[in-house]
């Protein structure tokens, strides 16, 4: 049977709903049985409709559902719960949720503060189940070919990491509109200490992170409001000191003009170096101190087996942020049926993000924030 | 709910059906209820499993499963059959199925002849059902963003078509090793009258026809083999003469080492001209006479009502092949509840290839093979 | 000393003699010093004073220029003739120089007709003079290199070879505003069977042929006035049959609006292909059926001795269609100077395009006009 | 006549000679009459007969090759000298030079230190002559375009600059092998305060301040020696501050394995953006809020005077580095020509760098030395 999934936001004005929705449907290995939708009933009632919902599995309130949906006999209680609210509605759903014994997928930022997502991390050890952070970028396949091949040496000891995410759309006062999406991202009641940081930031820096296998141990931080009138960032830079000495800088704003989503990451050892860009996703260029440059391709015969394990089609059919979403679905699909079945998960699968990469990116937030605010230049990063 | 699929070939060891699943569940739009998956037993039973399909809906006959599933209750009963069979097994399962009553979609090319795809319409026609023919090329946003800057005039009347469609994957007597792909591919009593052509100088010649909105009515075609041993064409390329008076150039190769999937298409008309590759696929260059080449995006609000209904997500967040296959589905599904329900579908929705294509297909296939072997230089596109 | 040359045509009018000009100078090694560069007396007065050229040696009729400077003394005398008029110019000249004993740089097509190449030939090879054709494609280092690969059998036996050259000027009635570049070229009376076939589809076609080693044997031509009241062609393609049996396509056109001067030539051998394009001069892509793609660049230690030979600054800096030409001038005047001191020129210094080039060129023009008109599809490729 | 040249450095063994007199050479105003190319004499013999240089007029010490180049009558003394010795040689000759009244030619950065920089201001403007600092990449037309289309408010005002040079040639401890390059630039001695900040850094720097015509008055500064038994800096980046408020960040580093030459600058405005990159440096990228991103070229009717006046071929010939560099000669030969003559120089050849360029090339360096070992977040751009 498929793993059965309940949804709480994402109605069908909601981007993200829709995209954690065509994720979950893609291999058919994971049914939408439930929905909290949304706290609008019209909305709510409506979006169910859309969506085949059984009528009495539409709900308003999360906890009505969370309660419902775990008294239901086991070939229809969901196997896991979907959290797609804005930010200040992540912690308790979640946190409710893991006590009702679901596992939980969970937008980035995981938490409204870094203390929750200390306190969720508590819960999902202390319950065994198993946590999905969305930080769709780790699902590329050519993001994972980097991983793989940094790992492998054969670049050589890491040295520098240029990571940087830069976007356009809030180059005008855009919340000033009404405009839902940017109306939450600024304000610091749902948003949290930061807007742009928070928002495309952290995919920044979890790249890094996750590509090289390194940590970030010091920092420092310039972050700015560019436009007039907004109440949070929208625009930042930091340098970087990683675990191994590697130094690093990286690049997000939300107020370059013209840019789509073009993050990028370029880590260089003392060998060669790599590049990749959401722009170019199926493409991972490989930089030599003396041969000519390779350029990996998704699909590829040549790919490790985590790329391999999150690619669907033959090189040469491109492969997008929808098959990159799926890929974290699936992998937490496996790995929860895995231990539903008592089996071990193989490698690949569990190759996703989990509440440790929810800490880390909180505590980059609450860390950018505060470099940005000091005069002192490197300041430790501190969970 | 969701509208009930039924497929013919597409087991787990087929690649094909894969993708027609992806596709189908995308959107949350379509159920998998019935299969015959696979002659093979053991291959069937595994992929209904797998597909977690009902025991008793899983058939190893074609024939069989439309008998018994056309007897279904309506609640139950397939919408429409997909079939991802070899060529050869195309056009008596397709003919079946409508006469049951099923809407039907279909591999491409659309039959093993191009008689049997006359038959095939005006079954189509008698019926009044709905047959979607999988181009997926046809799918991608910016490709029909192209279609309509070049219907719109802003291009002025077209004057030139360049079309190519280079893949590598064929270099080597593949199907000696029996390579399942290449050896149905290869073989004329499964692949037709022409390999290379079918399989993908339909594409390349739909894809011109389709942008253009022009048809082909003359041709000068050079078909080879070059792999030593293969028994059908796996290179060629052709003039074109165009309804308007333009003419054109196709190249389609399976023999370029090195090469994926690079589908390609270039059109000049009086004051410009555009340029789409399946590479770059979320792109749609356009170029001007006297300003700077635009670059137009997936995604992004200047594009027209057809681009903008087959996208998902916002401009920067690569689609791909998937996607694009998928678009295909979405708009047959939409058209065929449409009609299942009395009402007109939008022309958006209607904008999929179907049996008229297959036709010109086949007779692009037949057309080929002839001006091939021909010493005549330009010979009528004949149908 | 620098070697000494004398130009006909070129005057500040022309756009052609200024790029010369600065091929001559780039390296330092070639002293302008007397010229015939415009009959208009006035411009090759004004052209001469800007050249800074010693008013004695400015002339406005070719015939006297040769004349008076085949008897300056031997520090004066020019040790060759630049031939920078339009095409029917070119013969009468060359054939005058070479009398006179001076070395020929002639732009290409090298004559009016292919009888007059033939004779031009004879008379070279009399003299035992040498002759530049400036076919600038062959002087880029990236050019080279996918030469030179080819002839080590790295990608195999060559088995497709696709040529493109596509251009947009001429989409309109250009001719018609008597602008200069398109009156002379849409003339039959100044620029010879041709148009479109002879000013690029000859660049195109001696690329094919420098980069592959091989010549084309048969060919199948469409040949195309597109533009309304012009003259000449403007468009063209053609199939090729080459002398190891491969195949390939050429398209050469002046009215895909919106394009600049995009040449670009990819060859498929058995084992990789190889992709060079004018856009994107300092690059070599190799592909390989097996492993990833290869980005070489101009400037890297790992290119040939050909390819380095033509390189003037590290990897990285980019160099152009003037350094092309230039190398084209520096191999001419390195061989002009080593057969001056009875040295023997070394291979890298002969690889520029002669006498022999520009039959093959004049063959081409000549065979696609025929091609072009005959029903029959392939014709032998004579000369 | 030609403006005439002598050289202080720049022998046969040097890379950046050969450059500078490509430079000179190309169009055909400017010849080199004199050098001391060398302290070596053997070099300095073998030079000057390689450059075909009068055997009186090469010399080993650039003090009595001043001293009697000044005193040469007017037809044979040279109109400016060319200084291309390492940083630590560069501010005597200077001075002079000029006190010689040469005008004078001089590699970045401009001297050894700021303090030098400064007195080299006061003497140019006591003496009234012309001085040119080699920043290449403002030689670029599209980077002029970049600047030009800044001015014009098109783009609104500017909010974020992002300006990189990632190179990979010191990712080795090359000079521990001799390697000369290496060798000097390694050296505190002959190079200065810094290694990568004074080679590459003070060109992005440039780079951003005449894209943008703002300036830098705030700067934090990460300065790294990034390779084992390195004397300078090999790394380093800077977060910025503008006049006029904008921010930046600018990376420049010579240990990025497998990276070649690849400076890139984008520029955010209020209404769009623009990204111009040195391995396609004949296309400039316009981003808009609202509407297709555009790709200005070279030599496009549509550029401003100042991208034309320094464009030599029609669009589609790439121009690269050398034309670039040769624009930085013929701009400086204009002005100087032209006040020779008592004319006013256009405003687009006086558009080129100078002292001022310098003075604030030696502050970067001397400020990014000081912020990189300050603790303190942000300081004083101070001269």
């Amino acid at each position: 049977m498929k793993l059965r999934v309940a949804m709480i936001g994402g109605g069908l004005d909601a981007f993200i709903g829709s995209v954690h929705r065509i994720a979950q449907n893609m291999d058919g290995q994971i049914e939408l049985v439930a929905g909290a939708l949304s706290i609008n009933p019209e909305v709510a009632v409506a979006s169910g409709k859309q969506l085949f919902l059984d009528e009495s599995r539409v709900y308003t309130d999360y906890k009505v559902m969370l309660e419902k949906e775990a008294a239901m006999p086991a070939d229809k209680r969901p196997d896991f719960i979907t959290i797609v609210t804005p930010n200040f509605v992540h912690f308790e759903p979640a946190m409710m949720a893991l006590d009702k014994g679901f596992n939980v997928v969970i937008e980035k930022p995981i938490t409204f503060t870094l203390e929750q997502a200390k306190q969720l991390k508590e819960k999902v050890d202390a319950t065994g189940l198993t946590l999905l952070l969305c930080h769709t970028y780790n699902g590329y396949p050519m993001v994972k070919q980097a991983k793989q091949l940094l790992k492998s040496g054969a670049l050589g000891k890491i040295r520098k990491v240029y990571v940087e995410y830069p976007q356009g759309w809030l180059s005008t006062y855009l919340e000033g509109t009404g405009q839902a999406q940017a109306s939450w991202r600024t304000d610091p009641k749902k948003s949290g200490k930061a807007g742009s940081m928070g928002d495309i930031g952290t995919h920044a820096f979890n790249l890094a992170e996750y590509v090289t296998g390194l940590e970030v141990t010091e920092l420092c931080a310039n972050v700015n409001i560019v436009v007039e009138g907004r109440m949070l960032d929208d625009d930042g830079a930091a340098f970087f000191k990683f675990s191994n000495g590697a130094t690093g800088v990286m690049m997000a704003t939300q107020i370059a003009a013209g840019e789509e989503n073009n993050v990028k990451i370029r880590v260089y050892g003392e060998k060669g170096g790599l590049e990749w860009k959401h722009e170019d996703s199926n493409t991972l260029l490989v930089k030599w101190l003396d041969k000519p440059t390779e350029i990996y391709r998704t699909g590829a015969g040549y790919n490790s087996s985590f790329a391999a394990h999150n690619t669907r089609v033959p090189a040469g059919h491109p492969e997008g942020f929808l098959e990159a979403f799926a890929n974290l679905y699936r992998n937490f699909a496996l790995t929860v049926r895995a231990k539903k079945n008592g089996e071990q998960p193989k490698e690949e699968w569990l190759d996703f993000p989990g509440v440790n990469e929810g800490i880390r990116g909180m505590a980059f937030v609450e860390n950018m924030v505060e470099s940005g605010q000091s005069d002192v230049k490197w300041t430790k990063f501190v969970i």
